[in-house]
């Protein structure tokens, strides 16, 4: 992978890239209809339930003069202009917890100044996102997320595992203040009484732990037995919302004898001040001293800024997910640096890219376009059985109805026939199964409902109309705060460990930790539920160690956000995981275990040429026995949730789209071929299945090979 | 089935079959080791806990003359009784609701009598034991219990529904309770102010769910991926009693600043106090009016434990579990009648046999022979593979030791033959799917811990220890009451909860009533889970109209428990069930789907001779198909819950055993090989596999037809 460091030019591939679908971008969003809903809900409450409890506690320590009011404005304008002319519209932006620890420790220097004071705060840390902004707008033009791809797996799930136990601290944090009396409230107050406090704090309990249990519940909806299908789609998109609507209903049910503030509620913030948002009229009273001393937190920000919102990025566009459109983290990190500008001089919080949202957005993207493609391809294999069509036939059309559904676009052609031919392996490979494929099927030869979820390759509704809209529903929220002040901060808790435990299925980390806890006998089931290639082709001792090393670094991050300015250095030591990952690793790990734990572009890239004569030979024999794995590979079977298949896909924008396309698909079938698996296991690994019928190479080797075409299947029988 | 009402014949028939069992009784139990303690904890608790629940209401109810020790007192002499002497050793004995309903009722009556008043209230009581002994003992002799096969599944499993109902009712209201002032209770007190009041209710809410949650998900553990072998079998075992404690625990974690009497904990009985247990000293002194209209509630309460104890039994023998001994209605019957005598003359509350415990008892003592049998099987495969032996022989060492597994008793020999053929059509099964027979096997090929459970059939360990066991440990509550006090109330309206929902799967009234709400779609999935045949042979149309029909008896039976005293009379709504089920269903529904629904032996007898001819003609052809589905008709892979099969086995008395099975065994197969089933579908029906491999004469013709033996498969190949 090329790692340019040429000025502006990965901020003009990252636009070039991106202007290719951004009429699609708006044209996808609105075809899809109202069914954008169930992503944009999902993530609108994943989006700003931690915004307004950060703005809580950001008014607590500035002493009010930030509160939730500022932070959902920041959240929702970032948002906006993000979602409009950002570059990776899968990214979500919001104030995140490192933004509110580095807010209070400015706030607590200001205070202590006197010509500073906690009137010309605001105007200071002004000065500070100039800096920041400043920073961020170099190391976007100098193509500083060039060494995006050193950011490996490793790092980025470490970082995901670690916002995740972040969550769930605040929640347990949360739910055990319940018990306590709030520092800014009157401990006079009839339910601060030891007994109402005791009360309050059971009932948060039940809140809390009722929300976390039902939502988590809700989410697996779709797989449900009972209710009628239209029943569990609803509940599967619109549960976790819905739940925070009980719950805070169930709130209200105790109202005979117990007093006003139990259970207690979000706290109401100031409303508008005249002379909010006008910021820069403050700044330049701050004393040219203060000015310049800004510098230094604003380093501090700009490489957490930096870090997080690649990361952020990165981890939204997991390979995974096989996106089709291109990353863009040179322009994105321009741009964030002109929004912390934007937000200096008006006087609120920045925002940057946040964990786990943004990820979860991309899952919930890739159930949508499934549920799309589902409807789609339900309907037409459902015509041509009434039509009485031969199962050649049905594929026929089932091929056009899925070639309708791309999008027409010049750099995608290559992925999109990859899509087809993924259907059309599969079809093939049901079609010899049943020995015909001329006969005229029926329900009961091809029963559409449950075959065609195995059918269906994993692919994400990539648009920006979620992304917008989830920001201007948080903007709402600014003007909904009376409403808002109705839950109670117990269903908050239980939403924080909600958002944590959500955010854990997918990151091979967890996965990996779990796998240590497994009965020997039972790992195998691991394969069976994750397509965990490397549960199978790394000894279990080297997935241990390597493991253990990762959770010792995850718990070390985890204890420097105990201490109290160091803290904020967490990023740094995750940074420290890349030269760690690069050079220190290698030496204890073989490089074909560490490359199955942990893919690194750098060091797959010599294995090119070695292996391609080797690779074709064993395509035409094994590629058969791949159509059998798709079935598996694909979509959790009624799950809704997302397994994995990889695809040749850009990872860094400083090459163009349609260049990197070429370069890559002969590197990801030698992976895929690799002689060992498929010598070891007589049947088909997921392996095979997973990585490699997506090269369009291969398949088609493979294809002529065996003589397997609608035709030739008819006439043998 | 024979309905013999010769005196004495029911209960001389019994006690003959059950003699040539009794000393496999013992020594079975004894051989089962430290295992058996297991089950014998889980129905402990379950025993115990709802008995101490019940005396605490009846001390409400008594101005404590009677309390929890008489109920702990009852039911452990009771069980111990019962469990050496009785018939058949799964009943499980207790004070059961109604017994507590009718007490309250005699109660409140002699209370406002002068000449009786709360003094001579439990001498009363002797004589009602004396005339209820006396109308058992006569049902006993007469043979009523012939009529027990009158009591369809219709019947018996609207009965469990409804007892699993009045449980969770009994959850709820006792929940609801936590939230007001104890009626006994000093009102003035600190915990009773409406701040604490709340703050208990909350807790309680906190603590049964806690309990029910956690228990349920222990049942489980088996399953679990994580952990140990050992440790999910212990937590599986011994995971409710070990929720209660921790449950406890957490309970005694508020100290601070928490009064006393929160949580709520359960009620200290009186001690003993002198005089007790000398009831007929006292019964003399009752006015003669009073001794004969005694005979009115005894009525009442000897039909009531007549259906009870007849129907618990029943429950606990239920088809699928596959029994080899036999039953023992009559005698048992009579027994009851003798210990009512006893209860009534040392002034305590009787004993019957209850519902859901009976049926729990048997469940786990499936899972444990379940356990025992894949033990030894494992160890005798894995033997054999590290000597490399062929699957041949590994078959024969596992066909040898499932041989050693079972009892060498006279009756018992057809019913034996089955389960090792069982066992040998599996093993040929997978012997020809592999396409090999005499290659040594290692554990890729046979893969002994995944392989086993699908190998074994549904087995019951029938034995005398675990009922006597759990008796002596009840009556080990009466001495343990300071301890038992520790238990707070919510935990007890947890477990309350748990049991309902214990006793619901296995329970075929309560799958159709969830196949109600089951989309269309996904209705198939049933037949995964539960192998209930009649989904596929009964129209859904039918279905639902049946279940409607169950459903609205079911409340209307459920509503008149709450009419104050004719709700003691439920039993004989129930018992209408029977001449409903007989004489007015069959005019609603078609015999062959009435039959699938809700088989009666009093039907199914007269198609006995017409279709012999044809079922054998069909064994031959399908019995190969059939051994597919064993795979999946046995045991649950790894929820170590129960599946059905059916058995040919002894549901009446009134006929000897050995007797029974050749008469039985024709009618059986007739069933299984409807030729209806095997056209429809072109792969094999859980059906067949379910019921018709169970018969010992087809499954003879089947094989020799097929020419499948071990020899004959090893030259194809």
């Amino acid at each position: 992978m090329e790692e340019t460091f040429v000025p502006f030019r990965g901020i003009k591939n990252d636009i070039q890239g991106r202007l290719l679908c951004y009429k699609q971008d708006w044209t996808g969003g609105f075809k899809a209809g109202f069914r954008i809903l169930a992503p944009t809900t999902y993530i609108f409450f994943a989006s700003a339930i931690p915004v307004i409890s950060f703005g809580e506690q950001l008014e607590r320590s500035t002493e009010g003069v930030l509160t939730a009011v500022q932070t959902l404005a920041s959240t929702a304008v970032c948002g906006i202009i993000h979602s409009i002319i950002g570059g990776q519209p899968l990214l979500i932006l919001g104030v995140a917890e490192p933004t509110v620890i580095m807010y209070t420790f400015m706030f607590n220097f200001a205070k202590q100044r006197a010509d500073l004071g906690r009137e010309l705060f605001l105007a200071w840390t002004g000065w500070v996102c100039v800096w920041t902004a400043a920073l961020l707008v170099m190391l976007a033009i100098l193509g500083a997320c060039s060494i995006i791809n050193r950011f490996t797996r490793v790092a980025g799930e470490l970082f995901g595992m670690l916002i995740a136990m972040l969550f769930m601290q605040q929640a347990i944090k949360g739910l055990v203040e319940e018990f306590r009396i709030p520092q800014r409230e009157d401990a006079s107050r009839m339910e601060f009484m030891p007994s109402w406090r005791f009360a309050n704090g059971m009932f948060a309990l039940v809140l809390s732990f009722g929300l976390l249990l039902t939502g988590l519940k809700s989410r697996k909806a779709r797989s449900w037995r009972y209710g009628s299908g239209w029943i569990r789609s609803l509940i599967a998109d619109y549960g976790v919302p819905i739940m925070v609507l009980v719950w805070t209903a169930v709130s209200y049910i105790p109202t005979k004898n117990v007093p006003q503030g139990i259970p207690r509620r979000l706290f109401s913030p100031n409303p508008w001040t005249p002379g909010a948002y006008e910021n820069w009229t403050e700044m330049l009273n701050v004393p040219i001293i203060y000015i310049l001393g800004a510098f230094i937190p604003a380093t501090m920000i700009a490489v957490l800024y930096y870090f997080d919102h690649s990361v952020a990025s990165q981890l939204a566009q997991q390979e995974e997910f096989n996106l089709r459109k291109p990353p863009s983290f040179h322009y994105d990190l321009l741009l964030l640096g002109f929004l912390t500008l934007m937000c200096g001089l008006i006087g609120i919080p920045p925002s940057n890219g946040v964990i786990p949202q943004s990820p979860m957005h991309t899952k919930s993207l890739a159930t949508l376009k499934h549920q799309l493609l589902r409807n789609r391809l339900v309907a037409t294999a459902r015509e041509s059985i009434q039509k009485n069509s031969s199962l050649g036939k049905l594929y026929g059309n089932m091929q056009q109805a899925y070639q309708q559904m791309q999008t027409p676009l010049i750099y995608q052609e290559s992925s999109q026939k990859q899509g087809l031919k993924e259907l059309k392996e599969s079809t093939i490979q049901l079609a010899s199964s049943m020995g015909s494929f001329d006969a005229p099927v029926d329900e009961t030869v091809f029963d559409v409902d449950k075959e065609i979820d195995d059918l269906l390759p994993v692919e994400v509704k990539e648009q920006r109309l979620s992304n917008l809209l989830q920001a201007v529903m948080v903007g709402g929220c600014v003007a909904a705060m009376p409403a808002l002040r109705m839950i109670p901060t117990s269903v908050l808790w239980g939403y924080f460990a909600f958002m944590a435990i959500e955010s854990l299925p997918g990151n091979q980390f967890w996965e990996r930790i779990l796998l240590l806890f497994t009965a020997p006998s039972r790992r195998y089931k691991v394969l069976e539920d994750y397509h965990a290639t490397f549960v199978e082709t790394v000894p279990f001792r080297t997935i241990a160690m390597f493991t253990i090393f990762q959770t010792t670094y995850l718990l070390l991050c985890f204890g420097i956000t105990w201490v109290p300015i160091a803290g904020l250095l967490f990023p740094l030591l995750i940074m420290l995981l890349v030269p760690v990952r690069q050079y220190m690793l290698p030496k204890f790990f073989k490089g074909v275990h560490l490359q199955d734990l942990d893919a690194a572009d750098y060091e797959e890239a010599p294995a090119v040429q070695f292996n391609i004569p080797q690779e074709e030979e064993l395509g035409g024999r094994v590629s058969f026995a791949e159509g059998g794995e798709i079935l598996d590979g694909i979509i959790t079977r009624g799950r809704g949730e997302i397994k994995r298949i990889c695809s040749p896909r850009v990872t860094s924008s400083s090459t163009t789209p349609a260049k990197d396309f070429k370069l890559q698909s002969p590197r990801f079938s030698e992976k895929a071929y690799s002689p060992r698996v498929s010598e070891l296991r007589g049947e088909p690994s997921p392996r095979l299945g997973g990585r490699g019928h997506n090269s369009p190479r291969i398949g088609e080797v493979g294809q002529s090979n065996l003589g397997i075409s609608p035709r030739s299947s008819t006439s043998n029988q």
